[in-house]
């Protein structure tokens, strides 16, 4: 097993940082290079690593290459590596797999082809830019692995073996159907949430007092519309047809509802209103697929000076929390707290807790 | 104008026993009544509102009737109370209105409508039953006063000045306008919601790992899919005709984005993200409608202990933190902290802030 490996990364955003820091925590040779010379530097001062001045530079000599650019330009610059590193493995991180690879066989030499595997790894962060990457961003995330028809078995152990080894986990399935699966949980989701936010605000118009009646409820189902419009019309464009699919079942189940809400099938609205619930709960009992961290579940009495106490817990084990939830009880007092944390800090965090007789149970 | 009432809550669940509670704080007597033994002993317990044995003890000689009830016994209430109590405006908490109001119409006697007014108090919270009552729980919100037809003007402003004078915000329209602005805005988003967590789950039963690749976002649209179905049967089933409307618009929308993407047009893709987008910042920046609690946002840096200092701050200060959420800056760093706290405490939050050096803005 090759236990080193000479990482080239085009794209030094949060994604292709955050794979250079974890590639030289295990140990590899790390370049990398991009068109944009601040994002460069930053990458360079956060991560330490190698700077290229161009393409040939970052990927020569490279026995694995990662491209981590926007999708548009994502098949070109395999493609150019693939020349450019004749004994790499060259796989990118593009969001939707089909058509970054349909492109890739369409350009490529094909003695080139049988080194090129996708990937998809499911973490990041809302935030982005070299300055937030780190190694943690890939800590025991689902990384998709999309093989080609042409990858060669020797091409796609490679790139395998570095996502295990960096501690992320490779879960292999073909580019259609990463694209058909994302479609429906990552990309629905947002189109579900810029239409609802598009309806209310063209309501409003006529409607000036209509956002006075809205609670948590829209704006928990809202809160996705903020999200960058050109990136999502880049990644929506790229899964056109499966985003299509997803939204005609998605349409199917709405007019199934009115059909239900309008015939006063109170017995059909509640029976498939039960089947979301439990489906619901199910979900909450799962770990959160979520980049580089542990989440504690913590019982907490309702009372002033609680949170203070295991927040101070935190503080004094030199445990920084990444989120905190609140999550009120059905039975009321304040519940559960679910406090996220690195997971290289979890264990220190563990301990803390159950110094100060908090019970805490580890959920991902 | 009358500054004490003689109040009748008929259901003593967390909105009735809310109300009760408020009633008591501006001075008025308070009588409740609960079919549940277990609701009004409750009710009695934390709110200490006189308990009566059956509907006509709770109702005789009150000025005002609160109906808290379920949607399906509203109105049948309503017309006893109008009966029993003849110098009673009554009114109804029900979150559909024309519903009950129809109802009310068929049933009561003629010169008894006119002390009949409608009315919505759009707070609550995810807890229900009187143990989690407060008065705060009405403080600011924004109380929907649906009047009907028959309604006098001397029974609108009596409920309205009630109203007013428990700390709340009366805004007027009439029940149908209610329906067709909460059909959007609040029953919409529980029905969106309710459809995608069941096409995801359907797509499971063929696909066990699509909710593997599942993250943040479609944790934020399939919350409300947790909700009680019973209940929301109840509403949307009152409030059916408004409810296939606002999902036929919400269709359209879906439709006419899947068209785009479909039709590979980036920027009416692009402009209608964008427009969402807009207008959801701007609701971000609208105090949150929430019952009885203000939200203070919090600029913190990243580190540890941070959070410790905030939460022992308020722990020190004896201010129950209600709700605390981490907002991450797109700059990075943990950002900002929203800290929710009862209303009646958020001065002492602010002021205890101030003096740990904590910058604050009220939002809410």
């Amino acid at each position: 097993m090759r236990s080193a490996e000479r990482v080239a990364v085009i794209g030094t955003g949060l994604i292709g940082t955050s794979i250079a820091m974890a590639g030289a925590r295990a140990g590899d040779q790390v370049r990398g290079f991009d068109a944009d010379p601040d994002a460069l530097s930053g990458a360079v001062e956060r991560a330490g690593l190698t700077p290229a001045t161009d393409l040939d530079e970052c990927v020569r000599g490279a026995t694995i290459v990662f491209v981590c650019t926007p999708i548009p330009v994502a098949a070109e610059l395999v493609v150019e590596a693939l020349d450019l590193a004749p004994d790499a493995v060259v796989s990118d991180v593009a969001s939707v797999k089909s058509h970054v690879m349909v492109e890739v066989e369409l350009r490529a030499r094909v003695d080139g082809l049988s080194r090129y595997v996708g990937g998809h790894p499911m973490g990041g962060s809302e935030r982005s830019g070299p300055d937030h990457a780190s190694p943690s961003v890939l800590d025991g995330i689902v990384w998709v692995v999309t093989p080609a028809e042409r990858s060669d078995d020797a091409s796609i152990a490679r790139l395998e073996g570095w996502v295990s080894r960096v501690g992320a986990r490779p879960i292999r399935m073909d580019a259609e159907r990463h694209d058909r699966l994302v479609a429906m949980v990552s990309h629905l989701p947002q189109v579900a949430s810029t239409a609802l936010m598009g309806l209310a605000a063209s309501e409003e118009a006529g409607e000036p007092e209509i956002l006075l009646l809205a609670a948590g409820g829209f704006r928990d189902l809202t809160r996705l519309a903020a999200s960058n419009p050109h990136l999502w019309s880049d990644i929506l464009l790229a899964n056109g047809a499966a985003i299509g699919r997803a939204i005609d079942l998605y349409v199917e189940r709405l007019e199934a509802l009115r059909d239900l809400v309008v015939a006063e099938d109170g017995g059909g609205v509640e029976s498939a209103f039960a089947e979301a619930k439990t489906a619901r709960l199910q979900l909450a009992a799962k770990p959160q697929v979520r980049a580089g961290v542990a989440v504690l579940q913590v019982p907490v009495p309702d009372r002033p000076g609680v949170l203070a106490e295991l927040t101070s817990t935190m503080g004094e084990a030199e445990v920084n929390i990444e989120d905190l939830q609140i999550v009120h009880s059905p039975e009321g007092g304040l519940g559960t707290v679910h406090l996220t944390v690195a997971v290289d800090t979890v264990e220190a965090a563990e301990r803390a807790l159950h110094e100060r007789w908090f019970e805490s149970t580890r959920l991902a």
